[in-house]
């Protein structure tokens, strides 16, 4: 049985929890071949760097693999709606289509807070789909904050 | 006679043009100790990394070199208003000051496009100086780009 892009995104969400990291998982996927082309997960403690999110992780992964700072025929899945960094990265990398889990009402940046593709100065929008497995991308990130306290 | 920090990241502006680069630099600065921290250009073709903006690298090498994810007592110079995605980071960062030199209308995330540190989901606000050598800056650019037609 093959899995799901947006299942392996959330297996990078729970390999997070290895790493005492917030559990977010994405992955990039081309769109035509359908083979991964990235897979990452948050990295911002490990790496003591506050831009380390999984989705900026995966752009550079997949720009690197396919030699290329463009990702035009790529889909992006995600574990929670990315905040407006990863949304202007994901504008920037010229990623096809956004699937994303959870929709993040204090930190999001597409569906709430800036809303970046919605902004006049976005000159590259994705095709958006929202509330992918949203339950259990939410009850991975409520359960760490939970056991945090 | 000591360099200034922005006169520091006017000079990676015009470091960026030797590798063909958009030219936009950054430097970030220990407001105590007045010791530059890092220092970077525009890096997006050369990388083939849509995220390499000069102010990604700064921020990524001080946190490296300060060994901590958040930068409270930095200060940021930058040549041109941050675009939304560098806005973010920079908050994340925690920068305490950003000087910065051209406005960016079309692409800038500061005091235009979405605005990200008047956001109400925006939890940590840098003090903004905007319009340092502004014409260096916007010159530099306007170069630039005349010599790509």
């Amino acid at each position: 049985m093959t899995i799901s892009p947006f299942q392996l995104a959330i297996e990078q969400a729970k390999a997070a929890r290895i790493h005492d990291e917030v559990p977010i998982g994405a992955v990039i996927m081309d769109a035509a071949s359908r083979k991964i082309v990235s897979s990452a997960h948050n990295l911002t403690e490990s790496r003591l760097d506050p831009t380390a999110h999984a989705e900026m992780l995966a752009i550079r992964e997949a720009c690197h693999t396919l030699g290329s700072p463009r990702l035009h025929n790529c889909d992006m899945y995600v574990t929670l709606e990315p905040c407006p960094m990863c949304a202007q990265a994901i504008s920037f990398a010229r990623i096809r289509r956004l699937y994303f889990g959870a929709y993040d009402v204090k930190g999001g940046g597409v569906e709430n807070g800036p809303r970046i593709f919605h902004q006049a100065t976005c000159h590259h929008r994705p095709e958006v789909i929202g509330g992918m497995e949203e339950t259990v991308c939410a009850d991975l990130l409520k359960q760490f904050f939970a056991e945090k306290r």
